[in-house]
Formats: C-alpha cells, structure tokens, sequence
C-alpha cells in the first residue's frame, strides 16, 4: 500500500479535538499481530510501509478508525535490539468479555502473564495483566454484556 | 471521592472488546493537570485517591467516558524520582483543530516543544511534538473541521 499521508486523520471533521492513539514501537510485526489481532481480536485498519524510513506503520483497533481507539505499531525493518521500557509508560486498557477466556488465549499463544485474573474488590470486575511480545503490559479488564 | 471499583467499567455494556485508556504515571499531577488539561483542553472524567495504595487515579479525555478515548494518569503520591522512558513507548496522537495554536499554547505553559508544525508531505496535515511534564511525548495532528 503506498503512504497516503491524508490517511492519517481519522474521525468526524468536526474540528473537536480527541485522542487518537498510542504508539508502540515492535521489533517482531508478525508476533505483535499474532498478539493483538489473532488473540486479543483487533483488526488492522491500516498499513503503511514507508520505504524512505524502512518503517512500517499499522493501526489496529477493535472499531472502525473514527469512532474507535487505536493502537499504532511502529516497525522499523532494520532494527535489531529490543525495545526498552521506563517506569512511566504504564499500559493500554482493554475490556474484553471475558478476562479468564482471555488470558488463557493469550498466554496459550505464548504471551506471559503478569497478572492471573483476579477480582480485587468486591464488585469490582476482574482484572489481568499479560505482556505483549515486546513486554507492553496490556491490562484486560471484565466488561460482560449487560 | 471514594474508591468505587466498579466506576472502571466504561462504555456500552455490549460484550464487545474495546480500547479503553492508556496509563501515564506522573510525578506532579498538578503539572501534569496544567498540561492536558488547562492546555490541551481534555477534561477530568474520574478522580480516585487510593489511600491504601497511596496513589490516585485520574482519568481525562475529551470526550464522555462511555463514547471518549481516554488517558489514565496514575500519580503515586510518594514518588519522588523522575520516571524514566524506554525506547519501545511511542506516544500518544491527538487530533486538534489548530495545531500551531496548540503548540504555542502548551510551550507558553512551559511544554517542551520537540518538532514544531510541520506539514511533511504535500496534503499532509501540520503535525508537531511537545513533551508533557513527565517527558512524554505527545502528537499534535490538525484536525480542523471539514
């Protein structure tokens, strides 16, 4: 696909400011995906492969791109260490249905669990904490149907 | 305000997964107020102190918790070092109407511009980068009404 940059506004045109994604520099695309579209169940609303940066850019949302929140993956095809982590990136929050389900899913698929399921107040809903490929803590967080 | 756990769950209760915040911890969360708030304009959604934890949550967007994208500030009230950044964290994206505007209005409170507007490629819209207080960086993407 070439790099259409008009591509990069996303949503109503209604001159309202908002939050459009969280960045994520990977060094693996293909286990990030396997992490977020085939366990987490994401799509891939959009890549771009910038020959002139060697990058290559997807956005991954569970919505279509302009009422969703998404996540952009940033891969730069010539690197080779991995990415490091500082103590004040946090996480991304994601309800899912069903955090148990989830979790074994996901740590089936190789990620690794930080967190059990695990409800730490009364009514409040599960939660778990996995790490992405690159060790992104990603929390899931209950949210059944009504 | 008391801590209500089950204030976590946003959005509709659909059993549908979706994205919901990404989590910064901060150092100084008046400053970091100033910066999204006074600055970028989200508004506080949520605040919980946790005494036990001594810590409190805040959660600001720009929109209502259930439609809106939001970012989870985590500020531990005994911190006292700076947190520290990997390389793996990106950023977040913002769409503004008026991105020059914006950047004049976060480095006269202070923000650290890191790129000033700049339109990249022909059709392209100005993009900048600015740092929040705790050294995050944070996108700036014109988004003006159509």
């Amino acid at each position: 696909m070439s790099f259409d940059p008009r591509r990069v506004i996303r949503g109503p045109k209604d001159g309202r400011s908002r939050i459009m994604h969280t960045m994520l520099r990977v060094r693996d695309l293909d286990a990030s995906l396997r992490f977020y579209v085939e366990g987490l169940g994401m799509t891939v609303l959009e890549r771009v492969d910038i020959e002139v940066r060697r990058a290559t850019g997807v956005f991954i949302g569970f919505q279509a791109t302009d009422v969703g929140r998404l996540l952009e993956l940033t891969w730069y095809w010539d690197a080779e260490e991995p990415y490091t982590h500082g103590s004040g990136y946090g996480h991304v929050g994601v309800a899912v249905p069903d955090v148990a389900a989830m979790f074994d899913r996901l740590t089936a698929l190789g990620a690794r669990g930080v967190h059990p399921p695990a409800v730490l107040f009364e009514g409040a809903p599960a939660r778990a904490f996995v790490k992405d490929p690159d060790g992104n803590d990603v929390e899931l967080i209950e949210a059944p149907a009504a």
